[in-house]
């Protein structure tokens, strides 16, 4: 029997993906699960894309342009613009996915054993772009105790070598919901320009910030035109992940030249997500109020009723819909694993993420979880009801 | 300014793609140019799989599962089984288009500088996918006197090193219409055995098949369960290049553990594109004989009037949609650009999709065009007249 690779080897399953089974099982024997576990918003998808698929009239479903099609991505700028990120439609490249941008990002900006700084913990799918491309990924620590801020730039710099072609940040962040300030950004851009690296900003989660706090794109920072890549998506922005469409934005022209050639590969992304993903833009801005307030006050709930577990520590968070929490306990995965095995209040259990898998430092996050608040209050709160009898009972090993 | 990277910078442009400027401004200049060049499909897409999508009943777009979903799954099964490819749900990953499938396999069996052997010349974006990965393509030569037919199988034993991890092919193939026999596959097959190779065939021309001639998978051939690959696509069985869903198919286990990584760091294959596939499985066989005898009374057409121009070389294709043509010419680089600059018969030229972008061998296909025969026969006679008026005229440098 022939090989597989060493790359596929080492690819790291999804840190979500190893308690499936479990979760399966207690579904099986009669448990209700509720999950924390997933980024899949259980919210609408807006009317306004769902009928301009509904009403598409094609009649041959061809291959869109290699970059997506025009008049979207003159849109998608008009969008930009109106964030106050003032690129064009050749700065654009559409992707299947913001997953894809980060691809064709890393491909374009490393080679193999190449190095890409990402502050831990991080989103877990950058290991798995990073080693499918044979890059490193090589993690500065952000703590709990100060809600994953930026680490401090020192820290960086130590961590600086030959091979170190970009530092990559999710704002705001999975999963910790941090949204990095003004300042930060100003901190990051310095470096990126001192030390000629690209600095990569995942803004997937862009629209999500509370508390009157504003998003600050690494594009709005002047300067940082040949510095600076974005990836993009509507998944989260218009809880459309199964469209499939995000994008990669650049003012640096070979960036773009570079990243075109990937994407002519792969021949273009799904036409009837650009459909959607169009008319998504037209989306009134009642419908984002709409949304954020009901996040907003799911995570109060969330985290007003974590706060009543004893010994745990919780990051706060001002963006996304994530929220990292400390717990009592040694082993996260392995209170996972019981948790969908054992415990149950009422037949009902609860399925977290262990935050491990979002660290690339080993023995970091052991004592952690990441929890997605993506489901009705009235489900987060018996969820939270459950952690904490768990908590009560649970044997640490 | 931070540098690009090295598999950035040699990652190959598409072919086709450097022409695009000229034809551009040929069609601002007034001339009509005739595309021989694209593999896009003018046939219609089945209205069952058009309508699946336009009857869709969805209100929260979500992410599928990362392998596709359950059903289609299923579905595609039969569809195989139907096929004499006996292989189950388990079995299939579906993917972005088979341009996702290539990916995920090439990453799953070869590292950085191992080798896979691909009879040429061959569907150019294999060099693409093949340079992201840090993967080295090593091409045996197939000659236009014998069709483009499976090279020696001593000329494959040859190439074969310590890295090389498997062999490509394409049945039909792009860019030759070649149609491997079952004794070929066989060879193959043993040759895959004999030296613990993977075999990776791109099947997604399988319903194209003329003359009587029969597809025979390399999954058909008993005892290869372990070494087998499929790459497959609706994108042109269906006419639904735009819908991006492919699958990768084998029996081996541990290919299927290990692309399935690769798969969850995307997320998901596009949601509506897997309506509409799904629904694509019930379209009826008179559309499949309609779309055959098109395609067959197309390439009688093609071929007997390239006949007509001296001193030409055709590969006579059983398959696909494609063909080869040798020109009386020393470089259709050049050639393609001077039609589409200079040479106009009533106004109108032609778009061809010069060869040597299919050879991984440097200057080998110089002297050849690729035609792909996906519009309708008026236009197909008009573009071959507009070659031979072009060819008395041309002057090779
Ligand atoms: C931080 C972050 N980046 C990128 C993605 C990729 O999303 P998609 O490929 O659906 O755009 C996700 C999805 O959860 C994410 O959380
Ligand atoms: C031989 C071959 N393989 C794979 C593909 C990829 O097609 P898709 O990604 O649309 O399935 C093509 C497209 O032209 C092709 O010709």
């Amino acid at each position: 029997m022939p090989s597989i690779s060493k790359k596929g080897f080492s690819m790291p399953e999804s840190p979500i993906r190893k308690l499936v089974p479990y979760a399966e099982k207690a579904k099986k024997n009669g448990a209700k699960v509720i999950h924390l576990n997933i980024g899949q918003p259980d919210i609408k998808t807006p009317q306004i894309a769902l009928d301009a698929v509904k009403n598409n009239t094609l009649s041959v479903l061809e291959y869109s342009r290699t970059e997506g099609s025009e008049v979207y991505r003159e849109k998608l700028a008009s969008y930009y613009l109106k964030n106050e990120i003032n690129v064009s439609a050749q700065d654009i490249i559409v992707t299947t996915g913001g997953s894809e941008a980060l691809s064709f990002t890393m491909g374009s900006i490393a080679d193999t054993d190449d190095e890409i700084i990402i502050p831990e913990p991080f989103y877990a799918n950058y290991n798995g772009f990073a080693t499918a491309m044979g890059i490193k990924v090589v993690p500065v620590v952000s703590q709990i105790e100060n809600n994953f801020a930026l680490p401090l730039i020192d820290e960086f710099e130590k961590l600086i070598t030959p091979k170190t072609k970009g530092i990559l940040i999710c704002n705001p962040g999975n999963p910790t919901g941090y949204l990095y300030t003004r300042e930060e950004i100003k901190k990051l851009s310095a470096i990126a320009k001192k030390h000629d690296l690209y600095l990569i900003a995942d803004e997937v989660y862009r629209e999500f910030t509370y508390d009157g706090k504003e998003h600050y794109s690494i594009l709005q920072e002047q300067g940082m035109e040949d510095h600076a890549i974005i990836v993009d998506s509507v998944s989260k922005r218009y809880s459309m992940c199964g469209a499939r469409i995000g994008c990669l934005v650049s003012k640096n022209k070979e960036i773009i030249k570079t990243a075109l050639k990937f994407a002519q590969a792969r021949l273009s992304p799904p036409t009837y997500a650009q459909i959607a993903s169009e008319a998504a833009l037209e989306t009134p801005q009642s419908y984002f109020d709409d949304v954020k307030t009901e996040y907003v006050s799911r995570r109060d709930l969330l985290i007003s009723e974590l706060q009543q577990i004893d010994g745990i520590k919780i990051g706060h968070p001002h963006g996304a819909f994530y929220c990292i929490a400390e717990l009592p306990i040694k082993d996260s995965d392995h209170f996972a694993q019981w948790l969908l095995e054992e415990f149950r209040v009422n037949g009902e259990t609860v399925m977290v993420a262990p935050a491990a898998g979002f660290y690339a430092s080993e023995g970091l996050g052991k004592n952690q979880i990441r929890i997605a608040y993506v489901l009705d209050k009235e489900s987060l709160k018996r969820a939270v009801y459950i952690l904490k009898e768990a908590l009560k009972v649970y044997k640490d090993q």
